[in-house]
């Protein structure tokens, strides 16, 4: 077993720079879903991942459409009385601006020190990457110990609208004893992290429309309901004094934390100087009675996501605004339903 | 008196296509004073206001450079004895965005009906263009019965920066027994309207900054304080249940409206009706107290002209944003300072 470790790792370690090249190219594909001028990026993606899977002497490889993005099938079921593994992934990446926040082109992937700068490098084209190196590493020495089916979807970054449907409609097809989802990350370089949960999204678009079309604050300001001020009221009201969602019902479903788990969570290698050098805040800031780690890992949060109302140029015009417009999201924990 | 009235009221009648004209010659210049990209376009309709003067016969006009856009002046002396009046006027016009809901260019000055369609129509080049044909009509007639002073300004809609010390530095060249100033409408077309006083401003803009870039809610959310979430509790909590406005001190100099003062107001053929018409809003809604004509007309106001922040394109992003913005204005009454 050691032997066969061993053998793997040389080999990955001799095809490095092929396996690096393989990431790049995937990174420079800019599948982005939510946008309906990438179709065909979407696609290219798409294909790719049918070809690594196809080259690494997979079976049964299949590009199945669905009502938006495809979802790319492969199998290899040559260990009999060895477990099957499902392994997850998605090759799809979430939307680019403000580009000129990006240094270099988010589909130019670029060296910089031990990273690689790329939209899509960490969520998740890097992992799926190396979970295709690490079987293929596997494959050209010892062997695969197991049996694999694989599944890559292209809408995890829009809520996997039709990943649900498929996976009801393909039961047999994805049966296995236990699936695999890379698209996590490690704590830290030295600490190898198996991430046994991970919280949902309910993402909305919230808009409060107002006169019928843009006023003169001077001659009607005082005299009708601001929308852009009635949203900023709206999404106030969504959190009270203890930093908890107001939203009724939010909390219904929402488990106790047990005392072990508590515990376990308060182990966890990243503390709050962690959390404020990785995200530059002067302060970190949440729901009362809650560290950290369990604000950030089990417990659901409302977010502003986006905000547009009026006139945003530069220098000012003194309108009152049809409309305004907000995009939020909630992230959520186990049993909490996004409908 | 009558027959002087009369032979103005022909001559203007006989020249109605000119002066249309002339309304449309202006109207066709973006003379955006916000805009620093019309720069060039500022300094064209400032040359057109004193060409009007010059070719009226006004004497001694000119161009005066400011910090930013030129104050035109031009004088007529000839009534001795006759009362001076001060006549105001600005050449700039507010910006035209978003575009998408012009039905014609904005200075592309189209007949609709009774109206004619452009930026600045209303506000103010047509009011500048009938008191000039007005004074013309009465030049080329009988002759003008009183002296006239004229000031165009061009940086009316961004507040005036330079206006105050134009005045302080020419008091002697400006002074006059009384001022009139044509930037205001008439309630309806049936009922001749002298404004005898103007809410005025105060603009500013708010940004709230947080994370040092944006961060994935995903992995962040629950950890830092939202800028978007915070700027919302800003703004609500700028009015309290009453709908006044809360920043400290804001009502202090605010002065008592006088019974008369209500009374006369409450005569105002402007009615609940009209405001709904005119805005297109469900309802109104304001300060608690007060008549939509106290609203409008004398009370102070806080309204957001503009929210920006984080993803606001076509699809989602869970992102928590590293800042969000907000224009915000204010409509001031008396003895209120803008500082």
């Amino acid at each position: 077993m050691a032997d066969q470790r061993e053998r793997a790792l040389q080999y990955a370690h001799n095809n490095k720079e092929i396996f690096l090249n393989s990431y790049k190219e995937i990174l420079s594909i800019p599948s982005i879903s939510t946008d309906p001028a990438k179709e065909a990026d979407i696609h290219r993606a798409a294909d790719w991942m049918a070809a690594q899977l196809i080259s690494l002497g997979m079976k049964n490889v299949q590009i199945f459409p669905t009502g938006r993005h495809p979802v790319i099938y492969g199998e290899l079921l040559e260990a009999p009385g060895a477990p099957t593994a499902l392994i997850y992934g998605h090759y799809d990446v979430q939307p680019v601006d403000p580009l000129d926040l990006w240094k270099t082109g988010p589909f130019e992937p670029t060296i910089s020190g031990e990273n690689i700068i790329a939209r899509g490098a960490s969520d998740m084209k890097g992992q799926a990457v190396i979970t295709l190196k690490a079987v293929e590493s596997l494959i050209r020495t010892s062997g695969l110990p197991i049996n694999v089916k694989w599944l890559f979807e292209g809408e995890e970054e829009i809520g996997s609208p039709h990943l649900a449907t498929f996976i009801a409609d393909h039961k047999e097809l994805l049966a296995s004893d236990f699936a695999v989802n890379p698209d996590s990350g490690l704590i830290g370089a030295e600490y190898p992290t198996i991430t046994y949960a991970l919280r949902g999204l309910a993402y909305f678009e919230l808009r409060v429309y107002g006169p019928a079309q843009d006023l003169h604050s001077g001659m009607f300001g005082g005299a009708v309901n601001n929308p852009a001020n009635a949203l900023a009221e709206l999404i106030a009201g969504m959190h009270d004094e203890q930093r908890c969602v107001t939203l009724p019902g939010f909390y219904d479903k929402v488990r106790d934390l047990s005392h072990e788990e508590r515990q376990e969570l308060a182990r966890l290698p990243q503390d709050d100087e962690h959390f404020l050098r990785q995200t530059g805040v002067p302060a970190l800031y949440g729901e009362k009675g809650f560290t950290t780690n369990e604000r950030t890992g089990v417990r659901p949060t409302l977010d502003v996501n986006g905000l547009l109302s009026g006139f945003t140029g530069q220098g000012s015009k003194t309108i009152i605004p049809a409309w305004a417009m907000a995009k939020i999201s909630c992230r959520l924990v186990p049993d909490q339903d996004p409908e």
